[in-house]
């Protein structure tokens, strides 16, 4: 439905530039949403940018920015004057304007802020890493006094002038800033109006300290359904509010993170086609290189066990199939295993019910998988010896598989490890070089090598 | 931090059961949050479950049956009674209704549906499939009138008694219920008493028809960082609002079906503990069985070099490298590709574009691994021949397979087939079979076999 609209808008906006309408082009992009906005600006060259960005009005800058990749904005902010930029930074809101900051180089980053019209609502939240709540939060939140009555309540509401993400929710602090309790807006506006705050609002608030991990917090808004969750210091002041928005892209980004783990490739930071192939190289050539290291295990396995290849040459035919099966059932566990760990289905310590969840799996599993490996050997070699070698290896392999799989990641998260990191390809290696072994080992006793 | 104390709590609870203290327990219950009702009622056997359900209030019945997995809910509703049902389905989320009366005997959902307080509420959203924006939405909303006075809405907000997630946004329709405009509570509450809706709402107003996939509702909702999604038919008429914890839901359990997807198994319906092993092993079998015959592939490929192999025994030994290479360069490309389709990083139409991309990292890394494939050959075997044969298909292999990995998953997008689910294992079992292809065929050359 939106992609055809805003090709023709994008036809419209490149005319626009190339009679040098800048008034006519900002009028344009002014008429969008930020999302659209950005996906707009994104299709023009740097020079385009540059040009209309001056043109523009800060708010809608600030919206652009603050949905472009952090590259596509490096390059940006660093061909603006610090006065246009100070000007768009001040419409964009705390949490963003501080990210921004934390992206330039420190002097200009200084030099910024003490122009900012209001830097103290930015400079706090310079302190938190990007991963952790402090560093997710906003200090653009209204925070009213128990005693205030709801119709002064609804006064500051008026004079306030928020951004639409943290207005749903109010919060309410005592005389010392620390957080007391919490109320929607529309509980306020059913209210009659000489009620106090500490009469509507419910005291029993759901708030998370300023260090703790963002997927935490974010896990924490999805369970309760919570449009915004104060973060507070050891004190219990209120530092600040991480919004409905930015839990989704938490929750995003860290499925991501994990599907590229599992993929065996270490997490991109930015937009796949926005990451030079030399970055994503990198990203990449790691876990290969170990990958490799490892898998010369299995090659060394089946040196280990040259004799008998030389001996039943058949032997070596079914290598693929045996192990492509253990490592597709290792892999099939672990991304069961590694999702629910992040929905929070299980917990690191149902390390037993899990293992044998997953053995009864794997007895069925292999059951079926011997039965099918009979079939295919018997007609591949009308040897029955080595029919039932290929067969009980691969019971055994299967069996094996699922319980590393599952085992693994949960002891991976027991010890703060990613369990998507030690898991999917690597695991499928692990169980490729001991599945030789095994297989060899069981061809060894039937057939009598 | 919440699950100490849910413990603690939860001895409390098994000791007023075990007294027969039905009004002591289901006071601790009714004081916790409806997520924490749901995991402490998991913890009891189901006679508990039953006792306490009829002890607690109707609208706390609602708030755990809402939180429950889908089966243990049909287990407790066949055990109660049609009327403890109707008292708590009256207090349930209207598409928390449809949805379980969508799970029960049909003559019992009609004969249940005709006893509800506002059956009108929950029969339309039975005529919705499940995974649609209509099968999402709830019906529960407020539309005001375009020509209603601000005071007029907010009188009749008063009157109204929502729940929580469908108070924020506001919509307007015209006198024949077609959507005409959105607003917000805080626009309503700083507007002048006097104003019509129509001069205080946006009348560009996002929504979509109930017949689209819930996951493209949810993507529209997480780009324009929306709390509610009006959902309308083909004359614009207004049939429901979807809800923010709505999106998180379906965002997270579509990146659960992709990753499990990755890893060769189809997606379980219900949290992993609550899914029998049966039914695991149901969903696993067949894309292993899939899986085996496409490795027999790689065994035909074999077989078809025997002659090479024996001339040559060493050759056998590198085909684990060889094979777990291109495997895993083949997963690392698929996995992010995957993962940048879901997030709208990138488009199915973008093929070439991520081929081109994907070519780049192809050659970085296949001339990475290619000299570690060097190395470990030459002190294997001291034959150059051998190292450079290895080398040379180590190279190619990682080229072609990062290749695959990128095309496929984006031609079956295009093509209309979930690309994780022809990606994944099966990517790397057609990687394995080719690339031993490509592994003997430069055996031959450079060799002279």
């Amino acid at each position: 439905m939106e992609a055809p609209i805003l090709e023709h808008v994008l036809v419209q906006l490149r005319n626009a530039l190339e009679r040098d309408d800048l008034v006519g082009a900002a009028n344009i992009v002014e008429a969008l949403r930020p999302a659209d906005q950005a996906d707009l600006f994104n299709e023009l060259d740097e020079d385009q940018q540059r040009a209309l960005l001056a043109k523009i009005a800060p708010e809608d800058s600030a919206d652009i920015l603050e949905e472009l990749d952090d590259e596509a904005v490096a390059e940006l902010i660093s061909s603006l004057s610090d006065e246009a930029l100070v000007s768009i930074m001040d419409e964009m809101e705390p949490d963003e304007a501080a990210d921004l900051l934390g992206d330039m180089a420190p002097e200009r980053a200084r030099e910024l802020i003490s122009r900012l019209e209001d830097p103290d609502e930015v400079r706090p939240l310079l302190l938190h890493s990007d991963e952790t709540a402090g560093g997710l939060m906003t200090t653009e939140y209204l925070a009213l006094r128990r005693r205030m009555t709801a119709a002064e309540a609804i006064e500051a509401i008026r004079r306030w002038q928020p951004s639409e993400e943290t207005i749903y929710y109010l919060f309410v602090v005592d005389q010392h800033g620390r957080l007391s309790g919490v109320m929607n807006l529309r509980q306020l506006i059913v209210a009659d109006p000489r009620t106090r705050m500490m009469d509507i609002m419910d005291p029993k608030v759901i708030s998370v300290q300023a260090d703790i991990d963002q997927e935490e917090a974010a896990r924490i808004m999805k369970r309760y359904d919570l449009l915004a969750l104060p973060v507070v210091d050891a004190n219990n002041t209120l530092l600040g509010v991480i919004t409905f928005d930015d839990v989704i892209d938490v929750l995003e980004e860290e499925a991501s993170e994990d599907m590229q783990r599992m993929g065996g490739a270490e997490p991109l930071e930015r937009a796949y086609l926005d990451t030079s192939p030399l970055i994503i190289t990198r990203k990449r050539i790691g876990w290969l290189l170990v990958l490799f290291v490892t898998a010369t295990l299995t090659g060394s396995v089946m040196r280990l066990f040259q004799y008998e290849m030389q001996a039943v040459v058949s032997l070596a035919i079914f290598i693929p199939l045996l192990i492509g099966t253990g490592g597709n059932a290792g892999s099939q566990t672990t991304a069961t295993i590694i999702r629910s760990l992040a929905t929070g289905d299980i917990e690191p310590n149902d390390v037993f019910r899990v293992w044998w969840h997953e053995a009864r799996v794997g007895i069925l599993l292999g059951m079926g998988m011997a039965a099918a490996a009979y079939i295919r050997a018997i007609t591949w070699e009308p040897n029955p010896a080595l029919a039932l070698t290929v067969s009980t290896a691969i019971m055994t392999l299967v069996l094996w598989a699922t319980g590393v799989g599952s085992v693994l990641p949960l002891v991976a998260a027991k010890m703060g490890i990613d369990p998507a990191l030690v898991s999917g390809p690597l695991m499928s290696t692990l169980v490729d070089a001991t599945g030789l072994f095994i297989y060899f080992s069981i061809a060894r006793l039937i057939l009598g090598l």
